[in-house]
């Protein structure tokens, strides 16, 4: 396939000065304040699906943020793949963390610097320019249609209903997502599954006011105290989750799926080297794949409450609060979890505290079979690029929407990522190698061809 | 006394506006960029006391923030009283719970609302104007000190030092103090006993950056949780500190003193009602007073970490932190409380974590015999004024220098509160009724002409 490396080669400069021109583009979802860099955002992939080849391309408002439809219908008596990715980044707390500027993308050492850089904006951006690569070499064979959303990152609340609205424009044979990882630079690998998520906040209210700590202290619950006893209690000795009910859906895999995950090339060593720490932690009885790959977590991703600031405060607060998520795994349901952990903190509440605990996003867990057709091309595109047969692997992450998918349209979605576990998604310093992105517009190409010699 | 009653009607406003003054100047120890403030508040002192009657007033510098020191010395062969007061104040947080600004104080309904109102700008006034108006109507008949630190909400850090590097000019009979509580505005009470304190932060770093809780949750100890657990360890079901070695020095009290502090004046509904709490919390085995006058604590004043914005963000964050206290009590010593319990967290920290604690301020416990001539002298004050016999109480707050200037200057202080427990001292909207802040001074003026009755 010659035709899609020259086209690239002659082209990567432009390509990559498209990509930094995305990442420019401050859109986190999270924060309210970004929505009119959210449809920055939508406009600027309005105008890259356009320019790459497509029919027509639209901006489409929710009652959150936009959403960016396009489509290139070939024929419509021919199979179709949609192409779904996010617009949307994290916030970049703590931003005195980075190196460069978060949302001034840099290249150092061969890497791509910028928050979006991998998750979603450079592994998305790809599938753009795969897709002009074809088109204008000619070699399209199938129908393609875009769809990219500006609510990933907090759950995508209105691309379920999109979705309802909109059946026909969406209808497709197969989803194709880059979101995700692969093993290592040069070990390509495919997701066959993905975690779910369920996330809360907490709010944990003691005295009606902040007390002096000498006056009150032994006397009234402090609810920070009282906070982290709540959350401490949840996790057994075993690190295995306490909540009643909790693992009465979560499938347990047979002796023998379990020995084949462990064939995935794993080091412990080198695991615990990037991340700097001693020693790892889990549930006991599984391995660090299994706990995050077929295994629901209990994370407390934020805490805070009482006096934080600089020196010292004699203090018993008021309010004390947590942001609190699990991953699921198939079969829990996320609505059912949600609603078991909301009602299990506000009934073990002691009395001398109030409990409010807010349900927030969450998202389904999602199987795909290493049998469909178009696992099967993706399969034979990385074999074409990397020389090698991609293994199937599992995600700890969640795209909930996937589920979603699958649920509403009734389509199955294939996941090529092409990220590395050093990308530092959501983190300070998210990058992507040069040659990752390259690579993936290549594999995303070969995936078209073949997906054409697989269905027809 | 007519005359001391009269003086004070006379000056009310007057008095009451120089006050306001005083609480004007936003002067936050714990707080570096309101240094300037604090010389502000040293100079307004000065004045202050020069302007009563004083021979001479000065600003001391020290280290750290500044000391004002005055006198009278009417006759070196009379005995000296020094009154010790702070003009430092609480840091202000959470701002928006304030009604008002609270550097900008308002009288409401006979009560005066500002940061200071009480603790203790209000307190520390009165003994400004009582001794002015003992000088302009020529009765006083002892010598008077005045020592208003700049630190005693964050330790009084280098008073200590102060005090052994001016021996000579602190020389006194008895340190007068006003920074306690009485327990009620028709109950007078003496504070006998203070608790001791001690103070750390801690720092617990996990993974060495912020990760993807999807990719990594499951497999990588949570700093949060962590610091969760290992905070919920040190309680254990009686709500008694598990720290090996804690309880060593404290002074257990007899039945027979334990009877006698029963017969404070305590309503179980009120003081709940007046948290706004449908049940206390404490250590199993004492009553609400002995959890606060003669048991130590373990309270987190404050906690932090991952995610605390808008909405939401799945994270492990790499580190989480807390800001810890303990109140002591006799014959507890805060130095070697401090280092147990630091070296304690530094053990038990598991090896999937590092822990980091830092020591901070704290202070020892104190006791006063109620036999003390001056004590004497303070009982009588109270009771010309409020006909009543004030009740010697313990407070479960700490002003740690009070057990300093015993150990340096081998001098005893005693300690006419004149504060409400519904003064919110520390919180947002502080407040001091106009009631006490007048009667205090009444009352204070009164102590002079008893103890030179009872001493010569």
């Amino acid at each position: 396939m010659d035709f899609i490396k020259n086209y690239i080669e002659e082209n990567k400069d432009r390509f990559l000065e498209e990509l930094f021109e995305l990442i420019r583009i401050p859109s986190i979802s999270s924060i309210a304040e970004h929505k009119p860099d959210m449809y920055r955002a939508a406009e600027y992939w309005k105008k890259a699906i356009l320019d790459a080849g497509a029919d027509k391309a639209e901006v489409y408002d929710t009652p959150g943020n936009p959403v960016t439809y396009g489509e290139k219908i070939i024929d419509p008596k021919l199979p179709t793949v949609l192409v779904y990715g996010h617009m949307d980044v994290m916030p970049v707390d703590p931003i005195e963390l980075w190196n460069t500027p978060p949302f001034e993308p840099v290249v150092k050492d061969g890497i791509i610097y910028g928050r979006g850089a991998d998750d979603d904006k450079g592994q998305g951006y790809m599938h753009a320019k795969a897709f002009e690569l074809l088109m204008k070499s000619g070699k399209l064979s199938c129908n393609v249609k875009f769809l990219i959303e500006g609510e990933e990152e907090i759950g995508s609340t209105n691309l379920y209903q999109f979705c309802r609205d909109h059946k026909d424009m969406l209808k497709a044979d197969v989803f194709l997502v880059s979101d995700t990882s692969m093993i290592a630079q040069d070990v390509p690998s495919i997701t066959a599954g993905l975690r779910g998520l369920a996330y809360w906040e907490i709010e944990v209210t003691g005295p009606n006011k902040d007390l002096h700590s000498g006056l009150f202290g032994g006397a009234v619950a402090n609810p920070i105290n009282i906070l982290c006893k709540m959350l401490t209690d949840v996790l057994d000795e075993n690190n295995h989750i306490t909540i009643p009910g909790f693992y009465d859906d979560v499938l347990n895999f047979s002796d023998a799926e379990r020995e084949m995950m462990k064939k995935a090339p794993y080091s412990e060593d080198d695991y615990k080297n990037a991340l700097g720490v001693k020693a790892l932690w889990g549930e006991t009885g599984y391995t660090t794949n299994e706990r995050t790959w077929i295994r629901p977590t209990f994370d407390v991703c934020g805490i805070w409450g009482g006096y934080t600031g600089e020196g010292s405060k004699t203090v018993i607060p008021s309010k004390a609060y947590a942001k609190l998520s699990c991953r699921l795994v198939p079969d829990q349901d996320n609505h059912k979890i949600s609603k078991l952990v909301k009602e299990y903190f506000e009934k073990v509440a002691p009395d001398y505290v109030q409990v409010k605990v807010t349900e927030m996003h969450g998202g389904q867990a999602y199987n795909c079979p290493i049998t469909l057709p178009a696992y099967k091309a993706a399969e034979k595109a990385f074999e074409n690029v990397y020389g090698k047969t991609p293994i199937p692997v599992r995600s700890g992450g969640s795209i909930p929407i996937i589920a979603g998918f699958e649920d509403i349209l009734g389509v199955k979605s294939v996941l090529m990522g092409f990220g590395l576990s050093s990308d530092a998604i959501h983190s300070p310093n998210e990058n992507y190698p040069l040659y990752n992105f390259y690579k993936g517009i290549e594999t995303i190409a070969n995936f078209y061809l073949e997906y054409a010699k697989i269905v027809m």
